[in-house]
């Protein structure tokens, strides 16, 4: 074991603040990454909070996680100390599962270890995640980073990017195919840039007219003013795909109503409460309205690899960690373009 | 032209009674049949009482049609005089839309012509179904009737069946699937039969115990009580395929969580509001939840020649047309086993 440093909540209304704690050494199969970036995801702020209500205090939040190998065991052939690596927001899961074996271990049948908050396989305790000096993660589950691209930057890809990433490749966006991003958010944002970079014609929805020229430097051959009843019905039955990150309440049947015929609507976004679907929107023209759950370790090294060779990250805004409540603050009001990374430099050096 | 008798709604709010109207001789491409039987369809209730909305007046309802052909156009070759014959619920379509070319008419982008209530494709005039003695038809959307089976019996198939059949095909019930249907009515009571000759394994779930030994009779292999949360968690995550043929406000959450990974609950039930969708029922195993509406002209041969082969009809109670509003008032008690069907040789020889 060795001591750690981050930043933890230790109840669901207290601040995250400096935190010391011990994580394994390296055994056979691990990789030891000392962190130099770490996104900030909503679900950050849910977990810290308790507002899933099955958060294990204290609670290290943090999985889009990006550094540098420090220590492999002795069965890691493909890292070694000095590489980029990352980590996302899995750690672990069965690996017997017909999900683990076909790649998809974010829908692992007894259940996937999350980065922070557990619970590890066989023994249910809690894990720790990316608002720390180091973290210790099993190979499967480490990622490798491309040279040559921002390395902040990279660190939203390992959440918002692979779960748009996922969707748009899972359901074929590409050349000669309309795609829909719903929102220009964190996730939004990289939906967009991924669905362009793929060679779909994208079309974004926000409410926002202020987001459009933003929108359109992203990637986006089109804006349409959700609110705009006349925008939204030049786009009538014209989607290949349209890909839904928006968490709060929307009417989702004005956006069911611009698909084609066997076209899915793909929700990303989760919010709280149930959404309202009109059956005739899905029935009329045999419509799919699905969801889909970050994406799997293959898929999330694809992305990555892609992400590479297009020069692709996400739009940051960095902070020190001690500014984590207020960029909580703004998270809440939208107020980031598009998503606040942690310099994990400016972690204290002892807890 | 000639005269036909049959039996219309000329307002929403007055019965259904005699009713003399013209039907066109056949053209090169129609084909004249003599109604021997005709389905009683919920949406023909809907119709007359305009329940939609949209009723053309005189209306005379009836889309699952069988009988025997009496004329045929110059252009006919494939039906002669004396052939057994049926009509479903389309007439008509544009023919040259990317739906009616894949043979998807059920789907065609301006819209079929309904075999009752129009719109007539050009004019827009409206059509007469199948309460009447004869029907004239244009042959691409006249169905071939296997020899062998109970005909009164296949009436039903025109809609109930190919409207359950449509998404059995199509989300590949067969040998090794869990197949689920919900609710045991007109529909639902002919996706059991369908499923089980498919192969699939066959799940029935209703609310009413007392249709536990029908449903077996029918083809069920299990029979589960949707109000029963322990019956349900035992299915938990375990189908390939859900059919939903409630038209009734129900929770699909429930049913939702009982598909496996990447699968999907169809609806062809249609409640009038929208159903309340829990985002995680979807997004924590890639579920989808679609619709699927009739079905084609191609397949509803196909689950025809199915049938055949089979030995498949409806459940059925015959009727005399002139009992045709009690039987209205039993279908919304729920209360046929599973399907009125007109007797044809009741109408009036002369209206």
């Amino acid at each position: 074991m060795f001591t750690c440093t981050g930043y933890a909540a230790t109840s669901a209304d207290t601040r995250l603040e400096p935190f010391a704690f011990e994580r394994r050494d390296p055994r056979a199969d691990d990789v030891e990454i000392e962190i130099v970036y770490c996104g900030v995801c909503h679900s950050d702020l849910h977990q810290a909070r308790n507002e899933w209500r099955n958060t294990l205090y204290p609670c290290v939040p943090g999985h889009e996680i990006v550094g540098r190998v420090t220590r492999v065991g002795a069965e890691v052939r493909d890292f070694k100390p000095g590489d980029l690596a990352a980590v996302g927001c899995m750690v672990d899961s069965c690996r017997t599962c017909t999900a683990c074996r076909e790649g998809l271990e974010q829908y692992c049948e007894p259940g996937f270890t999350g980065t922070y908050n557990g619970p590890e396989q066989g023994t249910g305790a809690n894990t720790f995640g990316g608002y720390s000096s180091h973290i210790v993660v099993d190979r499967h589950f480490v990622l490798h980073v491309p040279e040559g691209l921002d390395l902040a930057g990279v660190a939203p890809l390992l959440c918002a990017g692979v779960t748009t990433w996922s969707p748009l490749r899972r359901w074929g966006a590409g050349p000669g195919k309309k795609v829909g991003i719903v929102g220009l958010g964190g996730l939004g944002h990289m939906g967009v840039k991924l669905a362009h970079a793929l060679g779909a014609h994208v079309v974004l929805f926000t409410t926002s007219p202020g987001k459009e020229a933003d929108a359109r430097r992203l990637g986006a051959d089109e804006v349409v003013i959700s609110k705009d009843a006349e925008q939204m019905g030049r786009h009538a039955e014209s989607f290949d795909l349209i890909v839904d990150t928006v968490a709060a309440q929307h009417d989702i049947n004005a956006y069911l109503g611009l698909l084609k015929r066997d076209c899915t609507l793909v929700q990303v976004g989760a919010p709280e409460k149930p959404l309202d679907v009109n059956v005739f929107s899905v029935i009329w023209r045999r419509r799919n309205f699905a969801g889909s759950l970050i994406g799997g370790i293959a898929e999330t090294q694809e992305m990555l690899d892609f992400c590479g060779k297009h020069g692709i990250t996400a739009d940051i805004e960095m902070i020190p960690i001690d500014q984590i409540e207020t960029a909580y603050s703004r998270m809440l009001k939208s107020d980031v373009k598009y998503r606040f990374v942690i310099d994990m430099a400016s972690l204290p050096k002892a807890a």
